[in-house]
């Protein structure tokens, strides 16, 4: 039985999600067989007050949960940045830990250094190598876009590789 | 026809509530007929995850809508105090907002200076003026109990004092 993995990077304006698929009785191989479910992003009507757009990630997160049936979510911590925008980012965290809770869905969490870390090796990488490391990983053809998309990727991936 | 007012005073562990009721026709009267409805607290299990307390929180805020049916929602805005705290309380007030969108519930927020400022005529009033007054122009025979639900109808008084 394979077990899927749901990456996000949650933000009001745009979260970045990305599903990966494993089979846990193969994690141990030499070559473990990891796929790309999907990727892409629950965007959020700009220029709308916050309430609507906490309505549009509510649903369209349950809509994500619905099609991609997780076992596990893997999140990326929030940290501190400017005041008004830590407290919007907060409000949409807070709107995804309540559907993550309403689903009983368990899941882990990511520093960004540690998620950097994870993917190339380093905690100080850059965007690009992120995104190199992760398009070599998981075989895919091209850069996963948008950014935010190629974020939630990088996420579930850190989940698989810090798994026991 | 009455109108309700719903204040809210948002937190993680504990969100305090009052209603109030007013006659709009009569909002110019020189004794205005303002009565509590009721008061209260929404409170969160401790030592549960986040998730959960979040979810209580919007099963709990639902039903209070259901049960007061309120026209219009006051809400104490937000403030930086700690970090770890502000993204907490931040999460929580990301679920009150969602839930009133879900309602298409309209709301105004007010800072703890202008709430003491409206009730007490000065934005410095400590916490034992602010409850005497509230008691005051609400006609209560006693202080209402907890402080989070004294605070609720606080935010609540303050949204029908600075009505046009």
């Amino acid at each position: 039985m394979s077990e899927r993995i749901l990456g996000l990077d949650p933000g009001l304006a745009i979260l970045g999600f990305g599903v990966i698929e494993y089979d846990p009785a193969k994690k141990r191989d030499l070559s473990p067989d990891i796929r790309v479910v999907d990727y892409g992003v629950v965007q959020t009507p700009a220029r709308t007050d916050t309430g609507k757009r906490l309505c549009t990630i509510y649903d369209d997160l349950h809509s994500v949960i619905d099609e991609y049936q997780p076992d596990l979510v893997s999140i990326e911590k929030l940290f501190f940045y400017r005041m008004g925008n830590t407290i919007l980012v907060a409000q949409a965290r807070g709107v995804v830990m309540l559907v993550l809770a309403q689903r009983n869905l368990p899941f882990v969490e990511f520093t960004p250094a540690q998620i950097k870390q994870s993917i190339t090796g380093h905690g100080n990488a850059d965007k690009v190598e992120v995104q190199d490391a992760i398009a070599r990983e998981l075989k895919l053809k091209s850069i996963p876009k948008p950014d935010d998309a190629a974020d939630g990727l990088a996420v579930a991936l850190t989940a698989w590789f810090r798994m026991d």
